[in-house]
């Protein structure tokens, strides 16, 4: 079954050239007389949707808040867009679940950590595009992940979401049966993001692909969990068939991610440690902070890119 | 497999008369010079974890970082233990992932929503109990969740946490193999609960199985997702199962809570809606929040007949 939610065309000029509406599939919405977005704190009956969002051409994810405030801050100063009284209000300020600030064309949203919190947020997110007939949007998830036998600090942009037996599928189950759903990826997307590294120069990006996991310790082959029935061999053994199997990091949102987001989508990942080589997040807090700046500075490099292309062809 | 964390004995004055610690079951931790609990944003390196929490005795967790921060408040005044100045800081303060506060014996932590969200949390909480030395410790979920023909605003104390199949067991991949581990309960605790419930006279209070699921939308087989291919009878079908099954309410994270949290362990969720009667939580913000501090209600009478015991036995 294929979820094409985010339809847009290829083409690098897609918002100036065409109009794809960002599409749900769901025949039972047009029945509800006004739609509560839960978890956002946000409703088609109590907010202007169109007005709020109609503009937003990107959306940005990630897992903290707090990253997701600095990242609305960095790209307004790259976009030359700042508020001079640099306040950029949480919109979802009436919930705890989600942080949720706009610059902009840009959305900036925050979705916790794991695959069901991160698909309440899509499904929210998706019906929220869809109320405020947004138009040609680009989603990204720019997070962090264990690498493979990578530096630290490189950035994965992935080109497929796998499960952890090395398949790239997402199972879910609904209504009691499950539902298995393909985690492809938008590839024109990939390499322009990995184009943008190039020209940036300063890390290194790689495209592979991703494996998403439902469990951080016991399900990501950690050896520090409060529970650990295996031995650094059977670790080891496990990583060597991941690093086969042409996995470059591992994470836990891209499957759902890819399965909902179809076309123009893309995971960035940077990598916090090279799990070959170890479990522990111990490096300092200033190298992990600075690490996690890189998606959103490839990120930003891009979507500066495109509006710039956007321009020159509106001339 | 049975993994017994949290071991207790059946005894009501259980802290007072043994001493029951809290077990990890990894004998990797032992080679660990330090250990980083990194979505704490504390480590055995960095804090003396005995002395901050070694008198710990209930943790209270719930998906909602403000909502936890509300029970400390309100524990904390029923305890008679208010910090004069009503301030309750973040233990976690060093990360936005999960927020943590305490007072006298009692902790209280949020966990974001899902399965993988609170698993995370849940190796570094025992790993956390574990390192402090503490013992015979009580935990209780307290959360919100979708009734199944229950008046909403009735708590639900978990009997056993099921599947979306209906089936009592928790399924995870761990080295690639699924592995199946068991959901069950406290049950004489879920009694203690029960009957705190009729002393206090105020909401109707059973116990009962819950379903936990991976998805809020279709996963609930809810009819307001961006996406749903199915119709309102394949709903109904399904609910009736459910309610046939012995499930009175859903929710997402009971069933990794009891697998990880074995014997002095409970859930106890609100139900905001009855499932059987609607999909949207289109109830006032006013009535929302009255129903969600029912299970702290219910949770502080429970801690402060547990204290009040420990007093008359230590006398």
């Amino acid at each position: 079954m294929s979820l094409i939610s985010l339809k847009t065309s290829k083409n690098s000029h897609r918002f100036l050239n065409d109009a794809n509406p960002v599409c749900v599939r769901n025949p039972h919405l047009d029945a509800l007389k006004d739609d509560v977005l839960y978890h956002f704190g946000l409703g088609t009956g109590t907010h202007n949707l169109p007005a709020m969002f109609g503009d937003v051409k990107f959306v940005c994810v990630g897992g903290s808040p707090q990253r997701m405030k600095s990242f609305i801050e960095y790209i307004a100063a790259e976009l030359k867009m700042e508020d001079p009284t640099s306040e950029y209000p949480n919109i979802c300020e009436g919930t705890d679940r989600y942080d949720m600030y706009k610059v902009g064309p840009v959305l900036s949203v925050s979705h916790g950590m794991g695959v069901p919190s991160i698909a309440i947020m899509l499904h929210e997110l998706i019906k929220l595009l869809h109320y405020a007939r947004c138009t040609d949007v680009t989603i990204i998830r720019i997070g962090t992940s264990g690498g493979i036998g990578l530096e630290p600090g490189t950035v994965v942009v992935t080109k497929q979401a796998m499960d952890a037996t090395f398949k790239p599928k997402f199972e879910q189950v609904i209504l009691g049966k499950t539902v298995v759903r393909n985690t492809d990826l938008d590839q024109s997307l990939a390499e322009e993001l990995l184009h943008c590294s190039k020209e940036l120069k300063q890390f290194d990006t790689v495209i592979g692909n991703t494996m998403c996991t439902m469990d951080f310790y016991e399900g990501q082959a950690r050896l520090d969990g409060a529970f650990c029935f295996y031995n650094e061999k059977d670790k080891q053994d496990y990583l060597r068939k991941v690093s086969e199997a042409g996995i470059c990091n591992i994470e836990m949102e891209a499957s759902v991610f890819a399965a909902m987001c179809k076309l123009s989508a893309a995971v960035v990942c940077v990598t916090l440690l090279d799990r070959l080589k170890g479990d522990q997040l111990s490096s300092s807090h200033d190298v992990l902070h600075s690490y996690q700046q890189r998606p959103q500075m490839l990120v930003s490099c891009y979507i500066k890119k495109r509006l710039s292309e956007a321009r020159l062809t509106s001339v």
